[in-house]
């Protein structure tokens, strides 16, 4: 995009590293993969058919084809990793994954336990074929994971292999690295991003209003994940400083002094 | 569907009489019908055009004929049926009907009082020619009916000739059969599944929590209503055991059991 | 349409002064656009491109076309005005409205602070050459602006040349003439509404409850808008009367009492 405007902040192009957007399918047909390629696939970096959905989708062949011919990464859901996990049937996933030629994996333990050790066994193993993710944070209530555990996993999962590591707040946006009301866990955000390079975590944010927090608080290039397909054009808008949340947090100080004076 | 994973619930193909599920279509363009069709038809029993927006439809036939075409059922939302009634304009509705060739009529006393043998009435009169489900529990706050009322309306609308009977949520899910905040009333859908088949009763279910606890409660083949468009695939993933909320579900015991041996 | 029922309200046809349904478009797509028009454009009077999406919106002039040939007034959100006028680069602005040729402008000083004088200056000068409608109201929290101060702004914008005057409500529907649980604030809206013509004024209304509050007040045909696309035809029906909420509101008296006498 060729802005007018000054002082908006710089994007990286595509393939990014950083600033990425991860967005959740849920089931869109394959004629809504194309409209969303074209309002908003420049903006979209990792695209996941969320949970088992992938197993029903109908076309999936088709959808994935959408996708990775405009330059978004799909991958499936840590949750079906899970149920192929949970039933001895990790062939049978890497069959499927190699079926649909997708070239990102997400490793994740949120709807099942599993012994750290396999699971960094498993990043280990898929990581020679295909690019990894790994998800840390139960998606159950209740399960509390303290902060230098947490720290502890992003950074063993990073050693073994993972390209970024993702932190849980599940679709609801209520759990992991949130309090049940929806704010930031900011303990727990403060014990990661002191720890780990924030350009390796990948911090799921699905309400508009977590989407803010991050960005004013790691700036326009964080990742942020689980955003829903029709929330992708007003989070690259709050990244760029165009929306009333964030705009002002790209101005320079001269132009926001200027406003003050002039209306006082 | 040939799923490589083992202990997926099996559920009936249609024309299905158990595990239904009733979605609520707001105002779908023809084409939008089309998508949710392609992707989502197969999951999908009846289609409820909400409230009157029937009336304002533009292509009313074309929408139809593409529900129609693909195996789903379309018919008017119970609303439209009370507007032409409280106006004693029966004959204008019948007139409705014939002319869009819908098969399926909504009756219902959500939104006006009407002496229950006049909606029985109803019943008998319809369920001549067409099929039948009917609607028990108002959309009004505060007009509260005891669970054994409901029961009784249930089984007599039954006996009448609806084929199911619907017990209200709103679109909002907060009336009728859950509490103002969205739970269930468990009293209330105890007193029902008690003394009425299960099979018979079609639950709306508008929110994921609503929709996880009955499947919890009900099983995989649970009849639910109320289903936005977008949320039909999620939905399914939940009856399949293929989303974190049930998970565990649909499991044999000797794998619950594995996990919890290996993680601790 | 041909309304079979009997006593729903008069809409007036298009173009329309009073009874207008303003929608936020966040980023639909071409496609998304044409569907849109096809179901809902009947009953769509202005459009706004919500906050800055237009910067990034791929495909921008076809979007703009295909709502100006169906008869919408497309339009950019105000605070992509605020972002050219906070940059000093009003002269950009204008380019830009140019370029796309739309000929409605919304002047509004919700993200930033202005002299008013300043905002009645650039309401004189657009209106020159554009239909201006402007914003009274902050989108953030905590500002507070007393009842009579609205009052006044709203008088001498319209004085100036806009065409409406919009209440603020931001696309949450938690601040301005809302109170932040989202219900009305109900000692500003009557200040507005004893004191400025009603059909001058545009109330934001993105929610369900707020838009049936609306109509119950000033009847079908109040002004109402941050209407999702998707929430229009359901917005139509609560004008008239073809929804629970509004069920009772435009019938004679007559047909409410035969109810109530044959139910009790």
């Amino acid at each position: 995009m060729n802005f007018e405007l000054s002082y908006i902040p710089d994007r990286p192009s595509k393939p990014r590293t950083t600033g990425l957007t991860m967005v959740m399918d849920k089931g869109l047909s394959v004629n809504e993969a194309h409209q969303f390629v074209e309002s908003s696939g420049e903006f979209t970096d990792f695209i996941k058919l969320g949970f088992g959905t992938s197993m029903i989708t109908n076309k999936l062949d088709q959808k994935l084809d959408i996708y990775k011919k405009s330059g978004l990464r799909p991958y499936f859901g840590g949750t079906l990793f899970e149920a192929f996990a949970i039933r001895n049937q990790i062939d049978s996933f890497r069959k499927f994954i190699d079926k649909y030629k997708v070239d990102l994996v997400e490793i994740s333990d949120g709807s099942m336990s599993m012994p750290h050790e396999k699971k960094l066994e498993y990043i280990r193993h898929f990581s020679k074929q295909v690019t990894v993710i790994s998800e840390v944070g139960s998606k159950q209530k209740g399960v509390y994971i303290p902060a230098d555990q947490w720290v502890k996993m992003m950074k063993n999962e990073l050693e073994a292999g993972s390209m970024k590591v993702i932190a849980e707040a599940r679709e609801s946006g209520t759990i992991g690295i949130y309090n049940s009301d929806g704010t930031a866990n900011e303990n727990l955000i403060n014990a990661i991003s002191s720890q780990i390079n924030s350009s390796d975590v990948l911090w799921e944010a699905p309400n508009g209003k977590q989407q803010v927090w991050f960005i004013k608080i790691f700036g326009a290039n964080v990742n942020l994940g689980n955003i829903a397909p029709n929330l992708v054009i007003p989070l690259e808008c709050l990244r760029l400083g165009l929306r009333g949340d964030t705009f002002f947090d790209f101005l320079p100080d001269e132009l926001k002094k200027q406003q003050q004076k002039e209306s006082h």
